[in-house]
């Protein structure tokens, strides 16, 4: 997706470390106007694919998924990271490792949101490794529910983690790929 | 807000211990129809009211922040609630007991994102003792930028942090007021 590269090469910064700083519109001030072309992008690309759910994980998944879901209207379910006296009942949870924040930590969706019957799309903002998609990934299939593909808005293509669940037969599809990054600027982008 | 109060009354339950469960539409599965109407409420609140930014809090408050923000046409900053490399730098920072989660955790806002020039509307989903609140309130007085007022979703008046704010002449518009709620189901609305 063109504008968003345009916004990575504009805005985005390569620290050391792998991390790509995207605050400015992405992760921490975000750019509304960018994530609803985005939910749009979401929306020709899965739009024909009955989905019935949107998946993500706090925090930073949430606002796109959010605009997004408004293309699909469905509604849309956040795993949550820790636990929470509003998170009760019965629960699917998977172990996840954090890139940025270099922990585990447990993600968890209630049994009520999630079931056989659904077909969910799942929605992040980044995906390096892989770690938190695969989670979400195994709670679909704790709850029966099939996973029509996961739609990321940048992906770290250096990483690996795509391109696993791409073999595994796991349609992921990343608004803008970044096939290598240097601290001093340089980013290629995957050709589309 | 008469459908958010319809929403609560048909899909929210009551638990020991003041607690609200509205995860079924607001704070797990959101409900995005919903979200849409509260985000044309908050802007039919404060549409003249020349906010340039949307502040929230992770996690549940940026749904509704992000939904909202289009029909201000501004960014959406959330305040991240724990450490990661994405928020490197100056920041703003807060200290908040959460009512939900029973404990204490620092609040954080990039300097970048926030300033003099800014004009806020602080969004979240639930206001109780107004803890977050406070100390989103504080963050912008730490950047010098103006607090036009908070748009909460859903406020337990009960608990008295709407109100305590209302006293201090801070602009609170809450789409729904909780005066009393009994674990029998009963919820009884402040009148507008």
């Amino acid at each position: 997706m063109q504008l968003l590269k345009e916004y990575i090469k504009k805005y985005g910064s390569v620290r050391e470390g792998n991390v790509l700083k995207v605050d400015s519109f992405l992760n921490h001030c975000m750019d509304i106007r960018l994530f609803c072309e985005m939910g749009k992008e979401f929306f020709r690309l899965f739009g024909d694919d009955n989905i019935t759910k949107i998946l993500t994980v706090e925090a930073s998944g949430i606002g796109i998924a959010c605009i997004a879901a408004q293309y699909f209207d469905v509604p849309v379910i956040f795993a949550k990271k820790s636990e929470s006296k509003n998170l009760d009942g019965e629960i699917y949870s998977c172990a996840v490792r954090s890139f940025t924040k270099n922990r585990v930590y447990d993600i968890r969706v209630s049994k009520k949101y999630l079931n056989e019957g659904d077909r969910v799309l799942i929605i992040d903002d980044m995906l390096a490794v892989g770690n938190a998609l695969c989670g979400l990934i195994d709670i679909c299939g704790q709850a029966g529910a099939a996973v029509a593909g996961a739609g990321i808005a940048i992906e770290k293509g250096f990483q690996g983690g795509g391109d696993a669940l791409r073999r595994k037969g796991v349609r992921v599809e990343s608004l803008a790929v970044i096939d290598s990054m240097e601290t001093d600027g340089t980013i290629v982008f995957r050709e589309d």
